[in-house]
């Protein structure tokens, strides 16, 4: 396995770590990035420099690109199209759903085979256990090339349609940002009222914890759109509190600028009656069709 | 200390609760509500009723209030400030920093001694070892009370600025509510997608997971202000990515509303030519006075 060859175009912080980890892995690694001088490094570790793309994708049946966004893989890849033909093309840059079902479909037309990925790793977790990357796309060129993705970190395939992956990595990304904003908006206030970091972060951690066993009640209500069945907080009451959230912010200096969009679909939905149900009734006003 | 008496002010949900754990643990307990109906099942427990507030406070050197909001509060208390003198007032409603704080020079004023608690559990969790209730105020009548207090739930002192429970309370709440708004706008993008809640949820419980061991960087940078030390996903590239979490939720029907704040402010403080921060830098443009 460890002699299967790989191409890594593009060698940003991300493509970096990407071709590091095959080369660490004893895979003969090809590399191509527009600034040529960013393979220096991974050279002195034993990759091969192609000195365009042509040349990048003939190196190897299996080529990984990590660019900086869609467009640019597009403008990368379109010159190479023919050398490509034949070969798997896994794209792990950054993009939505549908970027990713144009890009599968421009690789169809040209006798590619697809796979998209979305990357769950900073680039230091890149090659440890810390790492997992989701794709989606062609499945049999996934179980194919599984051991070589895994020099990664877990590699989970998660369906046929190429924008799945894109929707996963986007959906956690927006599950991480909003445990971002909580985080950040608590520690502005306790930072701001001089509560010292080490007190405070241990109990907002278990905390987190402890209310995060309360997400697959979530998805089933979200699934089925009844948020009214296992209801321990109902949304009324949750409403009327949080004005002590926004109070408080603005008693201590911080603008509770994260909150104001859910106070508002809480006001809302408990106007037009769903006073009684779960919080996640408030989904019901996000979705723009159902 | 199972035979400390014990006097229960508002038997809405969260008083009800707390009662009961008072009588399963053999306290002679006194409960008075509004509604004096709401005490019945509680009577049938062995609670008193007492047929007004000044009754229910004599009753016992410590009195517990959990009523709507800190007005509702108040004005159940202003006409037994004569029976609480002497005695200890713990109030577990919800309220902001201030408002606890004028509770505590009003109970001063009348020679009552005044604890503040944050409660961080729903009513089922309470009596069990999931609720955890912060506490501050009154140093030594905490001391004194601790064993009768943790009959409700893991008890923790915070500080004895009356305020700091509260603030601590609407702090992990607002860390709470960061994180329903990423999970339910991940869920709403799944679900919209017909990815099926079992394939998702663990990903996204095991990600959320593994994102909150930042928290005590986030913590130092926000105490500091130094926001340029540890990065590894710099705020400029998360800016550039971030387009593709409100296009993906666009494309996918959902409107990302919890996420323009967010954006707005790293789309300005990029501007502002943080852009090599981490993304906790964005906290300086929350912060109104510093
Ligand atoms: N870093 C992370 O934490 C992380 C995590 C998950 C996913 N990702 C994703 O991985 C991808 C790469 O990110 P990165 O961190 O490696 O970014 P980066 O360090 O900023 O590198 C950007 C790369 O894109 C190349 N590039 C930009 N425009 C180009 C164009 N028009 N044509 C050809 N190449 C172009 C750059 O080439 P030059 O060297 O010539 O400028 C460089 O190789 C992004 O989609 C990102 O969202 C990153
Ligand atoms: N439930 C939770 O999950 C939870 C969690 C943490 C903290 N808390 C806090 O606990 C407190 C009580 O919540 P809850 O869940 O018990 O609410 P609830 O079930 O709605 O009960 C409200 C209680 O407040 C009383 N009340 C309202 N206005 C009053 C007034 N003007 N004078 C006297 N009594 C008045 C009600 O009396 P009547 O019966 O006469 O209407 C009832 O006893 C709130 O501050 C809440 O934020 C609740």
């Amino acid at each position: 396995m460890s002699n299967t060859p790989v191409t890594v175009l593009g060698l940003g912080a991300m493509g970096k770590a990407l071709a590091t980890a095959f080369l660490t892995n004893g895979h003969p690694t090809t590399v191509w990035n527009r600034t040529p001088e960013k393979a220096d490094a991974l050279v002195a570790l034993g990759a091969v420099r192609a000195d365009d793309v042509v040349a990048a994708a003939s190196a190897s049946e299996l080529v990984i690109a990590c660019i900086w966004d869609y467009a640019s893989v597009m403008e990368t890849l379109e010159p190479a199209a023919d050398a490509l033909k034949g070969r798997t093309l896994v794209n792990l840059t950054n993009g939505t759903p549908d970027q990713a079902r144009r890009m599968a479909a421009w690789a169809d037309k040209h006798g590619i085979t697809y796979l998209d990925g979305g990357i769950m790793a900073v680039p230091p977790g890149i090659g440890t256990e810390q790492a997992f990357i989701v794709y989606s796309g062609a499945r049999e060129a996934f179980d194919t090339c599984l051991p070589v993705l895994e020099r990664l970190g877990a590699a989970r395939f998660v369906g046929t349609d190429p924008g799945l992956a894109a929707l996963y990595d986007v959906s956690l990304l927006s599950g991480m940002y909003g445990q971002f904003m909580g985080v950040m908006h608590a520690l502005a206030m306790t930072s701001s009222a001089g509560v010292p970091a080490a007190e405070f972060v241990p109990l907002l951690t278990s905390w987190l914890e402890a209310m995060a066993t309360g997400i697959p009640r979530f998805a089933e209500q979200i699934e089925t759109g009844d948020h009214s069945q296992h209801v321990v907080s109902n949304l009324a009451m949750q409403t009327a509190g949080f004005d002590n959230l926004i109070g408080a912010a603005e008693e201590q200096g911080v603008r509770p600028v994260f909150f104001t969009a859910l106070q508002d679909l809480m006001v809302r939905r408990t106007a037009e009656g769903y006073g009684a149900d779960d919080l996640t009734s408030v989904v019901e006003l996000m979705m723009t069709r159902k």
